[in-house]
């Protein structure tokens, strides 16, 4: 894993100064003399930049089957860029660094973060790394939004795009969603108005943040295949539940999350993503925003069962696209794993992505 | 409203023994004289007996454009009851009754209460009224499950049946819905067990189970349309959130909740739906329940955009009554309002019940 240390505070997007900024990625393949086979891949809220296997890194990464010699993000053709989001927690500074000022953890004294923040900080990585234009932004989920509020900012920075299982601003039912994962985490006793320690953890909060998150990135109709009404042993039985498969399913998933993930670091990526809407600077015109930037071309994916993001988002990009003069594909595939199903379904994500990117 | 309690001791689904038991319940319209026109309304988790407004209680119900003289359930030609469920707080006895044995309310010491409970305990009131068999027995939501319930129960109890949103047994999406609410109620600290007090109330895990409950009552597609993007300057803002008119929406809604519902009486019935399934006892084989019934037809009604109870729900039904003698229809409607909308959407629902009926 790389470290970049941005050379100035960053200005963020809602009006402050942030500083110290480093910002930690992994690449994939070379960069070719005309420096103009990059590809920037933006990450969902909870990954890291830990994309797939290297030479560096032999441990599977989170995109393993997509990116890699041979895969459809292929990287004996391309030069692959992941970064770890600016306010997350592995490795790129977040609300869980230290606030130089206090020698304490930011916490909630973090300035105000916006996906734009996200965009404009990794763009300095790209620009470090000797690249103008990138061939091709890939952002799936909340990364998607990150190559929108790249172009925004940046209308210049990429050729092509593919986004998945995004959109190009927030849904009211993802923002209810979200917004609840948070309720749910601040209003943990242990939570202290973000002073909490090692030893008073929200993990009651974190929990059912995470519970709600699975249940809003999976379908009602894999869980009916998969788990249907089969009882479960691994856990006690609860007050509340713990009888059937699923219970003990979104357990195991909650208790992995809670000690991997930082509750602040969360809250703020999370309620970035509410605030986020990539026509906000275009009289909500986003037409208007894609039309000024360099894109040649996008391919828009995404899935029937998903919820948190439906086709609507993804439709909605297409006819604002429509309007431009980007030539764009929308495809909706039939994954039965709801939102999840880009990290999953391989089979259907994996033929065109590639046929898009040769 | 009336109440009737119960002679004896109600011995439970899950082998305990109740007493004393209450319910209230309203009734609207006359018995005939062949005792043949009486209709029972079984309801959703929340509602009381009060569906509609009459002499004795002039105030609205909570189906009040659904029944009444001329209305789709009318009372003009039907004897039509409503019982407000066991287990709930309406009036019947339930987890916040006071227990004889201690002077105090039962609390988690009120037997593991099942859907099965609280049809076996209505149909004493059917009785207690002079009716042996229902001309139609309807439900909505939780409802349609005690239709069932009472059907899997006493066989010859009805002769058409009104399934609403409901399903023959809780699915596993649903039941992860309904845990993840439980364990918000039952992770707050003024739970205490069961030992909440006025002073000290689980009010915030009551909002957060009532904000659930209402993401999943209605749907992404009503919200998209309602609320979009708007602000909203109900509430301060949180750290967690209040920026959007959808989460004041939800607020407002969970504020109502909290001061309406018991907590213990919410999870009792919550757990009840999960645990139901109308075959159990029937090898799983819900056509041998429904062929042993006095069923003669059935309307299944289900909605499109429903998350909780979706049409998949309603079609096992409906593929269970083709392998009996039963007549049925199975209606998808095409309401935006999800799970709730047979409550808002009464030009959709309103037209079928009143055909089937007449």
């Amino acid at each position: 894993m790389h470290k970049f240390k941005l050379k100035q505070p960053l200005q963020t997007w809602r009006g402050e100064a942030l500083s110290p900024v480093t910002l930690a990625y992994e690449t994939w393949g070379e960069l070719n003399a005309e420096r103009s086979n990059a590809i920037l891949l933006f990450t969902g809220l909870s990954p890291g930049a830990h994309a797939a296997s290297s030479e560096d890194d032999p441990e599977s990464g989170w995109w393993e089957a997509m990116l890699g010699p041979g895969k459809p993000i292929d990287s004996t053709r391309f030069f692959v860029i992941c970064i770890n989001s600016l306010g997350s927690c592995l490795g790129s500074t977040g609300p869980d660094s230290l606030n130089p000022a206090s020698g304490k953890p930011w916490r909630l004294d973090f300035p105000e973060l916006a996906i734009e923040d996200i965009a404009a900080s990794s763009w300095q990585v790209v620009q470090h790394l000797g690249i103008t234009q990138l061939h091709c932004v890939i952002g799936p989920s909340m990364g998607g939004m990150t190559a929108l509020a790249l172009l925004k900012q940046f209308p210049q920075s990429a050729r092509h795009m593919i986004s998945i299982s995004s959109a190009a601003a927030a849904n009211p039912f993802a923002i209810a969603i979200r917004s609840l994962q948070r309720e749910a985490i601040v209003t943990d006793p242990n939570w202290q108005n973000g002073h909490y320690s090692d030893s008073c953890w929200p993990i009651s909060g974190m929990r059912m943040a995470r519970k709600l998150g699975m249940i809003s990135y999976r379908s009602a109709l894999e869980w009916q295949q998969r788990f249907d009404r089969q009882p479960q042993s691994q856990f006690a039985t609860t007050t509340y539940g713990m009888n059937f498969q699923v219970e003990s399913y979104l357990e195991a998933h909650a208790l992995k999350f809670i000690g991997q993930f930082d509750p602040c670091c969360y809250v703020y990526l999370s309620r970035a993503m509410d605030w986020f809407d990539a026509s906000d600077r275009h009289d909500d015109d986003l037409s208007a925003m894609l039309s000024q930037t360099a894109l040649q071309s996008a391919l828009i994916l995404g899935v029937h069962t998903d919820l948190l993001f439906p086709l609507s988002d993804q439709q909605a990009l297409a006819v604002a696209m429509d309007k431009t003069g980007i030539r764009h594909e929308l495809l909706a595939l039939d994954s039965l794993q709801g939102h999840d199903a880009f990290l999953i379904d391989i089979d259907r994500f994996g033929p065109p992505i590639h046929r898009y990117l040769a």
